[in-house]
């Protein structure tokens, strides 16, 4: 068989790595090989421009900003998701194209139709798989700056700006309701994490 | 009145620095600001980016490298040369949307569609005038050698990719006779410079 690709996506202080550490168990221990990465990176080449990216002595046009995420993300699907699949991994990205919808379609007003013009040659994949983790915007902004730490480029929008993501990533889920899982990462770890859970069961059991 | 942008184009050992700076003499000596860039560069992202499409230890895929390109003059239009254009300067830069056309588009193959598109609303601006230093393979890259230093990521590339950019840059001004002056770069360097700068006066008495 070909893998799969399973993508995570949430906002600031959804509790995106809790989840992933979950669901590489959960894959595993149903003897699947899993290959965990993440955007902006997930290559050496993507991880240098993930580290333009987030620096906040940069200040990108919104254009530059979907241009970097891109070329990353063509990377890592030519470099590692392709061949991971290919071999019948399973691919857990924490993040993947549907943050370019959100952060700088939804965040930065780019048009929607571009970023799907590029969704189809750059990345030229789509996730099997996605898990929203869904999360009101003070309540992520608060846990996410409870971690302390320096905020990133992105971190230091503002909320508006973070409402427009919450907003476009909901928009994404209500529209595709076969790929996508909206999780309410309000609840305790362990709910959200056992939610993720018994979810990926049921898809799976589709897949056999 | 606003300002224009003229670019140098032109394959490895074409002799562009020499030629831009004879044009930034000729068009100070008319009394008009000239402001110098080159690509992928230009601004402090830029030149970050070019250091990593340069870099001979990345193996980019073709979408990676035109996606970085296309980032870093996004990023140059809006922060240098939109304002310097805005305030009525001379913008001279050594390469702009055309090498895509001729590198990523004739030389990697990829779809000249994709990158008409990408030039639309990423880059958003044309040149008023470009220069075409058109040389023979061979000898552009024997010139380009006989400098020293260890050859980029793109220097290294066989001569059937170069050919390939010869041939797209070639293309490219027989498309646009109005926009492009192809000069042979075979001559002298002072011969070339010359022919240029001859060019250079002709086009800007039709701007009087």
């Amino acid at each position: 068989m070909t893998g799969k690709l399973i993508t995570i996506e949430g906002g600031e202080g959804a509790g995106k790595s809790t989840v992933i550490a979950g669901l590489r168990a959960a894959i595993e221990a149903r003897g699947h090989e899993v290959v965990l990465t993440r955007e902006p990176g997930g290559t050496p080449v993507g991880e240098a421009i993930r580290a333009l990216l987030l620096d906040p002595a940069h200040a990108l046009a919104a254009e530059t900003e979907l241009l970097l995420m891109f070329a990353a993300r063509a990377q890592l699907v030519r470099e590692l998701i392709r061949p991971a699949l290919a071999r019948g991994a399973f691919v857990v990205s924490d993040r993947f194209t549907d943050a370019s919808f959100a952060y700088q379609g939804g965040g930065r007003g780019i048009d929607m139709g571009r970023i799907a013009e590029l969704e189809r040659w750059a990345a030229g994949i789509k996730p099997d798989l996605t898990f929203l983790l869904d999360l009101g915007v003070e309540q992520g902004l608060a846990r996410a700056r409870s971690r302390g730490g320096e905020p990133d480029r992105i971190e230091r929008e503002h909320n508006g700006f973070f409402e427009r993501v919450r907003a476009a990533y909901r928009a994404r889920a209500a529209a595709e309701p076969q790929r996508f899982r909206v999780i309410d990462a309000g609840q305790p770890a362990e709910a959200v994490v056992a939610a993720v859970r018994a979810a990926l069961e049921d898809w799976m059991e589709t897949l056999a």
